[in-house]
């Protein structure tokens, strides 16, 4: 019981910085509210609480999901686009974090690498200043560097489709697409999937390295879970006998690291394009285990990350893990709020 | 009661598709509520429930009369402007729809044609969209052919005015502005006060038809109502003893035929400025019944569309009117979520 | 007790039009509401009621204060961008008023002067027109000449900070910026305080002064509360002893008299550059009383209005007067609607 008094005030701002008891205690939790929720049976845990919700960027799930689970408890999540705020006049961090803290009970933050000047890490450091200087628990919604919110579901969804997941294996796909993603979520589940046992491994076009201090945390935690951790530019050999692949688009190394406005989104597209076969197809699903399941963290890019067979096809659960991401954020900021 | 059963979990696109019966059962519904809302007596029928609200389009009264309707039962709604939104990244309908019904107990959507391009009925297509892969009931809050929770309010606020309504002389009547306006709200009117056995006459210069379709539709209803329907170029004719006139200006058929973009908004204003005169004013509706009221889904454009003096004299009911879309959207909400 | 009963449906568009009695049993009830609320014991004096907040201009504290306000007494408030209202396309404020009316239970109005095209005055006048025809209480949520929410917050604090606050000398000082800020906050500060008994100093180079006839009525409200009223432009000199300093730029007269368009930023700029040294330090700082407090409205402008040493240091009370924001408001909203 000792983690569950430790969460209450505790930022979610990557879910490695969590024990694996208090995400245990928060995934077992939001298990029990979705079948509350199913019966209409949640109690009002978030009564008349607010949860701030500010969006340097756009959203659609993210919003959607916190905002009716604050709703589902019983309070309310206020959301805030920056531009509607005076937060671009010259106000520091600091004095809006402090203020949010007195109005409220929690604060979600929303700052990719285009609001940050694709200065990579910078986002991440934006949600640590709030964090710092405000006393009520501050949420990553989605950074550049991770996505807490989106692993917590990811991993919820593992656990529901396979009872007995530890050593199973996860590849983490690399996906064309023309529309550059971020590096957030496949980073956050390379590091919970390891944390959890399950054998990762990331396929990615030479060139498509992702942050390398993470990918040392990833390998750290695969031998303390006792599984494996790989990264290849082997896509068929990766999906052979896999349980669960996750295509996805993301962007190059050196794009990430020099910053989009200086690599140039041009040149970065036409890198993309020399993948253009890095399709998530019913071929490629036919590698894998039988009973494996296609995830994504959405948008998913039909037609580019994957073709729309296969993710309307049988193996596809990616409603459910969407659905997921309710009952983890119910289940999370009741139990830090 | 059959019909209440079946109202949950259905789709409100247009009143037409719903059966006299389930629009009974709503208008009933909505004037209960009506008398607990003054009485303070509402019960919480939708708590916690989350209703979302997808704007394409600007709006005023839509927005705000949903959004304190869920919270007058207890329930919330998300106004999720869709600039706010990843939507335009690329990600399609179907995903975005069942994102939502994950999440929520309702999807409302206002799209119209400026936000597709001027294609008539793209719109009302989007919505389709949206309904069909989404298992939580949807509601048009406007679009370019229909606007159902206006044409509810609109009953409502005859059977209000006039107890014994049937066989009472309705007329939507084109009147002039320059701001172009859609059709959406008079073809909704038209529909639902033909099916209702009000005697529905459209007052139009030559030019300004509406949707072949619907008004064929609206002749039928007539026949099965046992009432009138009739289209005419004759305005002084068609007030002469009138029960209800509704001044509102809306685009020529060429203009929504061709789309605004190639029709051109300028000669679209010009054909306007040709019926200055068509502007409800003392003289037309002294023509009127001595009872005759006057209606606006508003916003009313005075001095174009009717003088200040009609629209704030004693025959006018718009704020009645308006405030009936509280009532018809809590009973609508409550019966389908 | 009368006064009570006189709150209900009151519009709040400056103190100065509330009476001492109604403001005491608004601050009476603004603490009582701040202890229930450390108490986790507030009651939902606002159940599903529905605040409209109708934002002309961004905002960061006001937004989170008064839907955070309404959350916690059971209620919500719509957070309304005017931008995404059709109110630009032509309808009359008088329409607009009486449809929130019909919705809701009160509606708030923040109009500054950027948005009303730098005429001082108008701002308040639309706040006034919307009053004019709306049943459902009017609050200014801040406009060009008052800011009412914030002036009850102020004196809150004061109250707090110092029992016997009458006689204490309360200095509003004119600060460096080069982010030119509007008369609302330093003028209704400058009436609450001179209402409320406490020796008010408006300190401020020549050139910055305030609108006279709200001078005029500060001076009044020093007469019958049987305080000082002074406008100086020696700064030390005011600070000398002082107990409450108020540092914060505003523009100068004739930048207010002309409007910003004709009067030019790069001119209204300059002139507060020749005003850098107009900075709260710890010099200055350190002539006032030893147990000063040093107050924001917020956003503080650091290294221009005042150093961070002070602004973070001992004698600064802005996070608690921000907090009283919630408090005041919650008090306000629960009395009036």
């Amino acid at each position: 019981m000792k983690c569950v008094v430790e969460l209450y005030g505790k930022d979610l701002i990557t879910t490695q910085e969590w024990s694996r008891e208090e995400l245990d205690v928060t995934l077992e939790f939001a298990k029990e509210l979705k079948r509350k929720y199913y019966a209409r049976k949640l109690e009002p845990l978030l009564k008349d609480k607010t949860f701030f919700m500010l969006f340097y960027n756009t959203s659609t799930r993210t919003r959607a999901s916190f905002e009716a689970a604050m709703t589902a408890l019983g309070g309310h999540a206020q959301f805030i686009d920056i531009a509607t705020t005076r937060a671009g006049e010259g106000e520091q961090v600091k004095d809006i974090a402090r203020m949010y803290e007195r109005y409220g009970h929690g604060l979600g933050i929303r700052i990719l690498e285009s609001a940050v000047g694709y200065v990579y890490g910078r986002g991440n450091s934006v949600i640590r200043e709030y964090a710092k200087h405000c006393r009520i628990p501050v949420v990553n919604m989605a950074d550049d560097m991770y996505h807490p919110c989106q692993g917590l579901a990811d991993i919820l969804t593992v656990q529901e489709k396979f009872p007995h997941y530890e050593g199973k294996r996860y590849v983490i796909m690399w996906a064309y697409s023309n529309k550059v993603r971020s590096w957030g979520s496949v980073q956050e589940e390379a590091l919970i999937m390891s944390r959890y046992g399950l054998d990762v491994t990331i396929a990615a076009p030479k060139g498509f390295e992702l942050d390398p201090k993470i990918m040392e945390t990833c390998e750290q935690n695969a031998r303390e879970s006792g599984s494996e951790f790989e990264i290849t530019d082997d896509l068929r050999g990766a999906l052979s006998g896999a349980h669960i692949v996750f295509p996805r688009n993301w962007a190059s190394h050196a794009c990430v690291m020099q910053g989009m406005d200086k690599f140039g989104k041009e040149n970065e597209i036409k890198l993309h394009d020399r993948y253009r076969d890095w399709m998530l197809n019913r071929d490629l699903v036919e590698l894998m285990d039988k009973k494996a399941i296609i995830t994504h963290v959405l948008p998913v890019f039909r037609g580019e990350e994957a073709t729309d067979e296969v993710m309307d096809g049988p193996h596809s659960v990616i409603y459910d893990q969407a659905e997921n991401r309710l009952h983890v954020q119910m289940a999370a900021l009741s139990l830090i709020m």
